[in-house]
């Protein structure tokens, strides 16, 4: 699956199975697009992965050397997904963490996804998972290795028409999607879920609040489905217009054209016509 | 750490760094006690197993390789840990689990930790734990390998006096221990808190509920904290009497002693003067 691999900079493609990351999913994890040897929303991811390992309570790998593995692991590729794995390393038996720990990281790239011309212009369509997030304020937002949430929600439909499923929270609100954050517009306000107890915070979602402002709070599914406009936001795939929500149809509109027109000239989607 | 370590039944203690189980923690583990070669609980461990396998959509490995491998890993210790953990093996990109899938399982033996005599006589202090567990249905029960709610309640603490730190959810109910379950004696009968919204169904509590009558329900910190005897099962370590839970005190009592008398006939506890 990925072209290559590094394990604290060196090439392998294998970690211990002792490691914490396999043992408890004790870890984080990043997905960066990189454009001809060069990673667009880098300082994004960067400090996404700062703040994670703070919240989990250890140290940074050394991040220039990673990220200098990151652009040698995706040249020769002119778009490139590297998968950026960071752990709490090996640990002694049981739950405690290792003081200090001694973090593993790994670098994994392969050739970034292809979105369809077709979904970027007119937009993919989406169904609504039964999972419903649990609600964990001190993981919410992390990118972290614990994700058995977002493997059960993916395997609730396998058609592949369907782009993406939406996921909401016990209480009835909105959060996301299983591997991209949500946007919407009504009556001329730009929308997206908070994340305080759930999900989590997309660096492509943090590029569009630093561009747009945007009204960050709850979302019911009924205004969800309500809205003018509605759009998933992915590192990978970029600005993504939904056309459908189950039975429920929705157009792209301005907000969405907009920021699509940015992300192609940020090298962050392939041209319209490409 | 781990004595002798394999992957799909040959001796190796490295693992793909695609695999699932490090990606998204998609896999499940079994900590089991071996004793001269003989696991007392294994039927339960399997039954938990087989039916973490089906919860989570995926085949399971060879059960009886896997026996067999496990007792070969267990061999020379007179009583050995020996975790065993299964994950969904490799796929592609993404949190589409691939089907078929074809899982990858890991051996490792070491030797079982010694539980000091005093924490089997008198019993153990613990503590009350800020983090609260998600409420997430489709996962309760289950020994599956996201555990960060675990690693960051037991970083709470670092006094080695403390064993074992409690565990509630946001209803305010006890759920158990970092790695325990939990019972209570309260007016001559004996509790344990329901597991079908978090918490990890242990082979120990499925031991006591077959051998005791037990009501399995909710367990409020209030009525915890005016118990007669609390005590914590655990597959490695046995039961094992609370006397403390934070400032509170509680003796050992008669249903706790009953059952440790029946841990060590298994073979299960070591015997009290050991």
């Amino acid at each position: 699956m990925s072209a290559r691999t590094y394990l604290n900079g060196i090439e392998g493609a294998w970690i211990p199975t002792h490691d914490r990351g396999l043992m408890y999913g004790d870890g984080l994890f990043e997905t960066v697009l990189f454009v001809d040897g060069v990673a667009p929303l880098w300082p994004r991811h960067r400090t996404r992965l700062e703040a994670g390992v703070a919240r989990l309570g250890f140290a940074l790998p050394p991040i220039d050397a990673l990220l200098a593995v990151a652009q040698q692991a995706s040249s020769g590729l002119a778009r490139a997904a590297v998968r950026i794995t960071v752990t709490r390393g090996v640990g002694e038996r049981g739950y405690a963490p290792p003081v200090p720990a001694m973090p593993n990281w790994i670098v994994a790239a392969s050739s970034a996804p292809v979105v369809a011309p077709d979904w970027c212009a007119r937009g993919i369509r989406v169904r609504c998972c039964s999972l419903r997030l649990a609600a964990q304020p001190l993981l919410a937002g992390l990118k972290h290795l614990n994700r058995l949430e977002q493997v059960l929600a993916r395997a609730e439909w396998n058609d592949a028409e369907i782009a993406e499923g939406l996921l909401g929270d016990s209480a009835g609100r909105v959060i996301g999607a299983t591997a991209a954050n949500l946007f919407a517009v009504r009556g001329g306000r730009l929308l997206t879920p908070a994340l305080d107890e759930c999900g989590v915070a997309g660096v492509c979602r943090a590029e569009v609040l630093a561009r747009r402002e945007v009204a960050v709070g709850s979302l019911t599914w009924n205004e969800l489905m309500h809205a003018d406009e509605v759009f998933l936001t992915s590192s990978l795939r970029g600005i993504l217009p939904v056309r459908g929500i189950d039975a429920q149809t929705f157009a792209p509109g301005a907000v969405t054209r907009g920021l699509q027109q940015e992300w192609r000239a940020l090298g962050l989607m392939e041209p319209a016509d490409g």
